[in-house]
């Protein structure tokens, strides 16, 4: 079954669309398969087989003899029927590694996330790669204005060119958080402008008991009730580090498990405040964490689709700010998949952290920080991986673009390229012979525009003279006209007008119950 | 022999000169110590061993097929003496494959390079790998002027900043071309320049016959006349891509070698330009031409030091420009470290490769894209490891410190972390606990100074209010202010005043005597 996704190449829909526009687009980015990539190459392996049973033992130790504790009285429920010592009343479970690894064994080692459009369908698991945007940003920035908070059409613009992009597997719809909607009934603004705007694969935060009901309830009218057989959402939950869940991320994962939709479960961690300062406790740590939260949703359902999330990096001393795009995160991105491997679970790490509050060099450096790790490690769910800047708090246009076209890069890079006796073209350099030119060769000419990387603009390659000329600019200035660009080129995927009047009836009917709650006090 | 290098950590020497002055440095990057990175995991192999041999054996093919253009009669004499199919009149060698691996398994597989302060001293080979800055770069850019070319004392600059910053295993000595100077006595100037500024490994450049002869001449009035055993200077040689060497290369690298200095020998394939627009053949072609290449040097001193080289990317075939830093240079990267090691040679690759013009955020994930295979792939010899703007005709301020950061980050990473019964701190995480914080502790604060890598100002860590509050500075900008910092901490390394007389005097002599010719025609 795998090996059909190994190739999985779709037409790309950036192609026909622009076939029935009668013209075809300019930017190589749209060119693109929508493809998910995989690293053909042995993953980046920073612990030797015997530095991470040293680190699985630790994890052991610190479930059975620190504990964990799971804010939520439906949680403790389980872990009492599941045999492990509970403290009711502190909500504390202490977890014996045989009943541990037990349950977490229950978990698939891989499995794929349906899309409305079968074409955009993805698979976790092996060594295949998504990228997901940016999710959760507070701001958003732009060389076109002041840093500000974001708005639902500031959602619904990332959503567009998320799913424009063929390198973006799933268009994302939390990229930044719509302020202008209040929180009780975000999600099902969201959730609309989601199945309105990309076909590609959903998600839907699992937070708390009431958002995943609708969650569900919409998803049921996209896809059929039942709903299919395999996952259709997925949401990502944090430990709220060191060692505690609390009600509304088990509340919201439990609902999402129960329902077999997709549970990515990841420890936040800064070594030095949520864990000792030592990157072996961090990653230690995050692994009891991580093997905790998962083992829960087997209790619940066993054979739920989980994903082991790794998000540790240290803080930086001086400002007491979080550092991302470190060596520190690159370690612990790339020995999380390690960690990820040994328990047969698909791995989430993320793609254009930084701390970098411009699209500047430093976000250029730091990005590549994370990703060049992400993607050698074999990370399966690549989050966050374009638009990133401030530590996670603001989302940019520019930073987006300049993303995409690392994304690009590697899907390009882990294609690696074929050695043949047509390629070596061992004839073409007999005839061409010592100091002779390939430019103008049979060979060189009919690969000329296919054969290498194109860079979309973003990467200037002309001669300093022509970059003078045209204005000297910068990338970021670049990645703006891009933007703009790219979104003016979306259109909407098909939707079924019955789906989107039943979608709207039913968001309008929980709006009205629900517009005066407060779903961060209701689990 | 090589346990001593795996650990070789000197006394970090701006420690004892800031000592000296009563003051500690505070910027991190002058903390750190000398000490060469080892890569501790498995090199990043992008081609398997079938592949590489397929590789092999098409580049034997070109040299028994199509042959090589030798422009230099000394060198063909050298191939006809070694039982080569020679063509004296076209300069053509045909080298049969028994006849170039018996001469290429001459070559050391590691070798030292001596240093004047022996604590600089470094070492070619194994996983060991060393940074290079920029070299040959005609133009010089920073925010505080416009583009223009170099000057000596530019060069200058560029040497007291490598010779003052640990993470910088060379300090170059041609980062930009001194175009104030006479090209005729320029290698002159230049050797005083770097024997008076740096006391780090050195080169000067094996071109023609007289150069060579000069750097010798100078080399033995520093080290000593006959010069130590191990070598004391080296030096890059280019093909003439495809299939060719001239007599200026050959003739600079045989001067070296017969002296039993270090020769890089680096073809320059662009490929559709200088190869066949494949990566395949480019690449092919490109282990022809290195090979052969270092087989010369073997015919006329078995054993000589010699540095298999890499340096192969693709043209852009909308401008016609090369690209650097993109997905087929690191393919190329790391794949000519695999025929390195296949031949047991040392290998040579490149760091801050990139296209961009200024140090923004292309230029720092092209020069990622260039660094991390370079890194990851054990290179030995990283050349051009800081500065490099432009495709290689700029060097710039910024973007050398930008470089710094990454070096010192990459030093960092590569050292890799403990793990331990202290390190895991597992009392630590039982006494704090579910929900605590680790900030406080012992084990924290212990730490917390020297855990983490610490950005050293380029990369900022504020939170967004107050780096708006700084001025909401790029990258580039506080590069700037690092770079003056730098500079002016700078302080001349001790030289016998004997020597430094003796070598004024020689280059005074010889200045008379070479003032008038052009050394480009002189062979």
């Amino acid at each position: 079954m795998q090996a059909e996704y190994a190739a999985m190449i779709a037409t790309p829909s950036a192609e026909r669309r622009s076939a029935r526009r009668g013209k075809r687009p300019d930017n190589p980015l749209l060119k693109l398969p929508f493809r998910q990539p995989r690293n053909p190459w042995k993953p980046l392996e920073i612990l030797a087989a015997d530095q991470i049973e040293h680190i699985h033992a630790a994890s052991m130790r610190i479930l059975e003899e620190t504990g964990i504790d799971m804010l939520d009285d439906e949680t403790i429920e389980l872990w009492t029927r599941a045999g492990a010592k509970v403290d009711a009343e502190l909500r504390r479970v202490w977890i014996d590694r045989g009943l541990l690894m037990g349950l977490v064994a229950q978990a698939p080692s891989s499995f794929r996330h349906h899309a409305r459009n079968p074409e955009h369908t993805i698979f976790y698991g092996e060594n295949a790669i998504t990228f997901t945007p940016a999710a959760g940003m507070a701001y958003l920035t732009s060389r076109d204005f002041p840093r500000r908070t974001g708005t639902l059409n500031d959602l619904i613009d990332f959503i567009k060119v998320g799913q424009l992009v063929p390198v973006i597997h799933t268009a994302g719809g939390a990229s930044v958080e719509p302020q202008d909607v209040p929180v009780s009934i975000r999600h099902l603004r969201r959730a609309i402008a989601v199945y309105t705007h990309t076909d590609k694969v959903t998600g839907g935060a699992a937070h708390g008991r009431v958002i995943p009901q609708d969650a569900i309830a919409m998803a049921k009218i996209v896809f059929g009730d039942p709903l299919p057989a395999e996952p259709v959402l997925s949401s990502n939950i944090n430990a709220s580090s060191p060692l505690r869940y609390d009600s509304r991320m088990l509340g919201g994962a439990l609902s999402y498990a129960r329902e077999g939709q997709i549970v990515t479960v990841t420890p936040f961690i800064l070594a030095g405040a949520m864990s000792p300062i030592s990157m072996a406790a961090a990653i230690a740590q995050q692994n009891a964490e991580a093997l905790a939260g998962i083992a829960t949703l087997q209790i619940a359902r066993p054979g739920a689709p989980c994903i082991y999330g790794g998000f540790t990096t240290n803080i930086d001393m001086k400002s007491g700010s979080p550092a991302f795009g470190t060596p520190e995160g690159a370690w612990a991105m790339a020995i999380g998949a390690q960690l990820a491997r040994r328990y047969h679970l698909p791995y989430r790490g993320s793609g254009s952290l930084c701390t970098a509050k411009a699209s500047d060099a430093q976000a250029g450096y730091e990005t590549m920080w994370t990703l060049w790790p992400a993607v050698m490690s074999n990370t399966n769910q690549i989050v966050h991986a374009a638009g990133w800047l401030d530590g996670g708090l603001t989302i940019s246009y520019e930073k987006f673009i300049l993303d995409l076209e690392m994304l690009a890069m590697f899907q390009h890079f882990l294609g690696g390229f074929e050695i043949s006796d047509d390629t070596l073209a061992l004839d073409y350099i007999k005839e061409v012979g010592p100091g002779g030119h390939h430019f103008g060769t049979a060979h060189t000419q009919a690969r000329y525009t296919t054969e290498h990387y194109q860079s979309f603009v973003v990467g200037d390659r002309q001669a300093w003279e022509n970059w003078e000329l045209a204005g000297a600019q910068e990338a970021a200035e670049r990645a703006n006209a891009v933007w703009k660009d790219l979104l003016a080129q979306y259109e909407k995927p098909a939707l079924d007008p019955g789906i989107e009047e039943a979608l709207r009836e039913y968001a309008a009917r929980r709006e009205r119950e629900l517009i005066n709650e407060n779903l961060y006090e209701k689990i």
